[in-house]
């Protein structure tokens, strides 16, 4: 992983992927005490940054080798970005989605063309059928987040950050990005390393599911205890990724943890302050600035709104509870 | 009016209001039946195209006239649009708002600083509060559409949509314009037809507010029968303008007319499909594209969403009837 793997992957996304905007509110500035500027990544083609790293991977493959078709496991947002990529590249994709993710991410993945195959998350082995049908039909599993490829798609969000921060003239902020596996983390970091280096991130993930913040603290790789049952289904992963947590542990600040009410009530700001819709687990780094502002410094901070897939009872929920 | 005094206004507001992004989604495609092409003024600063022209009228004043302070009449867009410019400028702003403006909209305009005089639609006289106001006070009134500064504000809308047609290779389409008294319309039609004459400007309205589909149509100014009563706050207006009218007369196609219920429709579906939040009035042109694509030909079709400034009861509504 270097920044020319990075570059290289900007080029091969141009035209494909949008350069969404760095927006900012005054209604946002109000609540955090410092100016938010907002990376909006739910408006990326498919609603999530997650188009970045399929299109990444799968235009990086040898032509041969991806007519044959690739395979991935999603809750969602990864799914739809390897769906599209892969339609758009002619490739045949199967992707493996628990039967509990939202329907509006199931519904989505299926109207970009890809074959999508339910699992019982407490029954089935995921990895299991997906190493089978992997074999019978001769695909490459696209990984969410442990795969150069991926990592470097998803850092082209971070060269956009670090363009954008400069023409606002923010040389010195913290970059808070919603917290999986850590591939968007460490992609973004990447970036900024070369491109931006008074940019620091920091991941941000939701209570009870912060294996990466507890990771950071202690040096090594934490699970978390449960892996389903939170709204913010886009970013719960088992562990930091062996790829990712080194990255991550050079050069991110410290986790954050935010509760899935502050999730909800990010989302119910980002509606009327940005008018964007944002899914919990894309809202969490927004929560961060907001309700946590005593754990950042600085008169600037930047977050990413990393995803948009959100079901309407959710988002009515939100609105309900916090929407005034 | 001429495109140098567009291009002018585009100068003025450079740097300080946003080019918004040009989205489409495979979802809405889907629905119309042709691509759909979504110009996202519901992500400008205040949620609204409007400050676009309250900006291109406060920064063509002569200064000491604006120090004295500016006034403006709105059902909240044009409210905060000279508002924010009013407070840039280092202008005071009062807003003679109706009592029943969405909450959203009368608590924004407050926050930017702007002194908000409410007024009864039924009871009061608006004109002769604005007018007793603005000679009391010496300030100058910024209308919201009958004035030539104004228009060549919201015309730099226009500016940019022909830039992002070209850039999608779209020659010739209509282009969907949510409309009021005709400002944003007629503005986005004289750079249309400076900058792509391939592409038509229609007004969108609602149901019994169609007051400038019908004058189009009669070649004389109509009035409508009613004032209020309407989710589609923004784009209520008695009449067309004097301005406005002849300019569409001369390069605007027929106008459309969509229900409430398929403007509420259309923000369900720009939720889903765009992660995008539109307001009732602000999501006309989407309806009309969705649901009378039997009125538009071509393969493409282009619409504003012109604002986004939604009480959240009102959002939530859509999303319950229309939101799967």
């Amino acid at each position: 992983m270097n920044i020319e793997m990075i570059r290289a992957a900007r080029a091969r996304l141009d035209g494909h992927v949008r350069r969404t905007p760095l927006l900012n509110s005054p209604s946002l500035d109000a609540v955090a005490g410092r100016r938010v500027w907002v990376k909006a990544e739910c408006l990326q083609h498919t609603g999530s940054f997650k188009l970045r790293g399929g299109w990444s991977a799968i235009s990086a493959m040898e032509p041969a080798l991806r007519a044959r078709g690739v395979i991935a496991f999603s809750s969602g947002n990864h799914a739809q970005g390897v769906a599209l990529a892969a339609a758009r590249h002619g490739a045949p994709a199967v992707i493996i989605m628990p039967d509990d993710a939202p329907r509006a991410k199931i519904d989505a993945t299926r109207a970009l063309g890809a074959e999508v195959v339910l699992y019982d998350r407490a029954r089935d082995d995921r990895d299991a059928i997906c190493a089978r049908i992997s074999a019978d039909r001769d695909l490459t599993l696209i990984r969410p987040f442990d795969d150069a490829w991926v990592i470097a798609g998803q850092a082209t969000c971070g060269l956009e950050i670090a363009e954008q921060a400069r023409d606002e003239g923010i040389t010195r902020a913290d970059v808070l990005v919603c917290c999986g596996g850590g591939g968007f983390s460490s992609g973004v970091a990447l970036a900024l390393e070369a491109e931006a280096p008074g940019l620091r991130v920091r991941p941000v993930e939701p209570e009870e599911f912060d294996d990466m913040a507890r990771s950071l603290r202690s040096g090594v790789i934490e699970r978390n205890e449960r892996l389903s049952g939170s709204l913010c289904d886009a970013i719960i992963t088992p562990q930091p990724g062996a790829m990712t947590f080194p990255i991550l542990s050079r050069l991110a600040g410290p986790g954050m943890v935010v509760t899935e009410d502050q999730a909800l009530h990010a989302m119910a700001l980002a509606f009327s302050g940005l008018k964007l819709v944002a899914e919990p687990g894309g809202a969490v780094a927004l929560a961060a600035a907001l309700f946590h502002g005593d754990e950042i410094e600085g008169d600037d901070v930047i977050v990413t709104i990393s995803g948009g897939n959100v079901d309407a009872t959710v988002f009515r929920t939100a609105l309900e509870r916090f929407g005034g």
